[in-house]
């Protein structure tokens, strides 16, 4: 049988921001964790949809039409193509739901993007 | 824009057990809360993982080979074709992840299947 996954226990092994971890997959979907501080970027992804929870701290993600902000315990599923930017000034971790093959930083590449993001 | 989803308010409109409510949809996969007390029963699903994430209580997973115990913030990922039983002898709440068309009870349609799964 597997190992179990503890969600504190996984935070405290890295503390680089904008560097999703893979804790786990399933079904052609993986599991992420990740800490923000500050702004990400805008940037969409064309054929993904993206879950955000958020596990300590607040996130603020901004869209053209408006913006959530999000405590923890709360998520937000962004769509596929919907333009967003991800913001947590003073600091979020955040657990991600969404498919193998997606690029954080969406169509964009940028000295940001993590291409070959790391198991934990 | 969508609303964010607050995984507390939402546990607090239902209380049914082994009713598991959809929250969330992404990627031909959905979101979704179930309570849980007592035992489910044997099942696998045959083309289907599944995750199950703790938000209160306690719940272990049997499997042939042994079990684990999950409390608040642990997560497990059952793999397709793993007979597993659900018990949460004390009472749990968790968070589930799975493609949309998986039946709670796997294979077995038996008086516990909820076939037609609501959203709240």
């Amino acid at each position: 049988m597997n190992d179990k996954i503890n969600i504190a226990d996984k935070l405290g092994l890295f503390d680089a921001t904008w560097t999703p971890k893979i804790i786990g997959e399933l079904n052609g979907q993986q599991v992420k964790l990740a800490k923000l501080e500050g702004e990400l970027m805008w940037h969409s992804h064309a054929d993904e949809d993206e879950l955000f929870l958020v596990i300590e701290g607040e996130l603020t993600i901004q869209f053209r039409d408006g913006e959530t902000n999000l405590k923890a315990g709360e998520m937000y599923i962004v769509p596929r193509g919907v333009e967003h930017n991800p913001v947590a000034s003073s600091g979020a971790s955040v657990l991600l739901f969404e498919p193998k093959a997606t690029k954080h930083t969406g169509e964009h590449m940028t000295s940001r993007t993590v291409t070959d993001q790391e198991w934990i």
